[in-house]
């Protein structure tokens, strides 16, 4: 990794969780309804604790959180982390949209 | 890393390369205008290694493309990469939606 200056977002962090495909599951899952451990682990192919680490990176990015009861963890979604990532894809497509309009505009459409 | 055996996505990539503060200040400059790996570099408090670095990576993921003329490398930035990641963030977000919807009919608001 080339060495790091810029100062840390936590929208890193977020898209980081996000660029595992096991882990998108995971989010797709809760955002329905929360869900045990157990649960969120039926249909992912690894062991309970490959699910567990993915678990610790996405309560880490602020995705999601963990209550435990009894033996029972469960989790919930936050999707409030989701937003400042939909605000910048949706910034630079517009950027984008802006740009492709100027450029109509130069050519006399 | 938990090993993973879910099937790799090009959107993982595409999250992979924007999880960095300095990648995504390359896309947001490259979303205006093309720009040279030295236009690029200017702004950046890294060596230009570095930079290439970088380059690479979001090359390698599709959001951005470069041609080399002469001694000058020009990059320009590939905006339909960005099109899934915001089609997922949306989808999550309306099935987050749909779900206080349903629990504000159950709770006859």
């Amino acid at each position: 990794m080339p060495k790091r200056r810029a100062p840390r977002d936590p929208v890193d962090d977020v898209l980081h969780a996000l660029a595992d495909p096991s882990r998108r599951r995971i989010v797709e899952r809760l955002i329905r309804s929360p869900a045990s451990v157990s649960e969120l682990a039926a249909p992912l192919p690894m062991s309970l604790p490959a699910v567990h680490q993915h678990l610790r990176v996405l309560e880490a990015s602020g995705l999601i959180a963990s209550e435990k009861v009894g033996r029972v963890r469960t989790c919930r979604v936050e999707p409030a982390a989701l937003a400042p990532v939909e605000r910048w894809v949706i910034a630079q497509r517009s950027t984008w949209e802006q740009r492709l309009d100027r450029l109509g505009e130069y050519l006399g459409e």
